[in-house]
């Protein structure tokens, strides 16, 4: 069984380091873990049409997407491991994520935004004055609810991990749900 | 012919009114707008499923999507809308979006983070030492290539608007794209 790994863990300045440990993981539990090329990022005409089409092609070849959704450069996860979460769910591919980062969309927005309730519209706004989303999730209810629909509930730790960058504990515990599932869809 | 109308602008306190104006404009050009629940914010348990599996059925009995790609806060789009888009890309959807922002990637998040040159790496790095993608491309290249690959280049302003918020000038050079692609496909 083949799993597309999205992340912002590809931007690391020890990116490969952390793709070892990822397919390390993987290995472990019997799964081949396919990785994007953004972390052979190069300049030049075309490098970035190239890339898109070989994680697109990745895409199309695994079976599920492990996403790491934590924040990146914001509230929310990094956009391109999003595109590529709804990419997947698209095309009917089992969809699992982790976040390394505890608390609701509305405490993180909060937390880097000015953000007030408006007692007319019944809801939080930000300094924009538009609406900030106040459902009790980790993210945008589509990032959050895709899992729950085309896959499993987003996997969040107890404790907050003191590199939320690096953590691979969130990481493990997505590979292990989906070696367990194959386990049991084997045997049925 | 039915558009999905992905954006942020449902979080606008006027959302009723852009999304009016939306509608309008898809009818003057012969196409349905479909528009998201979201701007039907309410609380309570139950809600945001409600929403999402709301807006997945509009997405799989739309055509095509228009994207609202606008920075939503921070550097990139608003993430919902990323996952509706690649959502769209992976049911092979027609993809097309516009933003109302002008730049590259690198110079909005140098907006809002400290970013400085790795001459070692050769690349841009924020200031947790995370790489910048620097492509030239208005957005991660993922969502920038989407439209590419999928549908059409992403639709950007000759001028910045004084509106970014609610400018629709983006919106009707999307519509009309559509218009005339149907037109020709019909003609052929």
């Amino acid at each position: 069984m083949k799993i597309y790994q999205a992340g912002p863990d590809v931007f690391l300045p020890d990116a490969a380091v952390v793709g070892n440990r990822k397919k390390d993981i993987c290995a472990r539990f019997g799964l081949a873990g396919l990785f994007p090329l953004d972390n052979e990022i190069a300049q030049g005409d075309g490098v970035s049409l190239h890339i898109f089409r070989a994680n697109t092609a990745m895409m199309d070849e695994a079976d599920a997407i492990i996403a790491n959704l934590t924040p990146f450069r914001g509230p929310s996860a990094d956009p391109g491991t999003v595109y590529e979460l709804g990419y997947m769910a698209g095309r009917g591919k089992y969809c699992v994520g982790y976040s390394n980062v505890i608390g609701t969309y509305l405490e993180k927005v909060a937390s880097r935004h000015s953000v007030r309730p408006d007692e007319l519209a019944r809801r939080y706004v930000d300094d924009q004055g538009q609406a900030v989303e106040d459902f009790s999730l980790a993210d945008n209810l589509m990032i959050v609810h895709a899992l729950d629909e085309f896959g499993h509930p987003l996997v969040l730790p107890q404790q907050p991990p003191s590199d939320p960058c690096r953590d691979l504990a969130g990481f493990e515990h997505c590979v292990r749900l989906i070696a367990e599932r194959q386990a049991s869809l084997s045997g049925a």
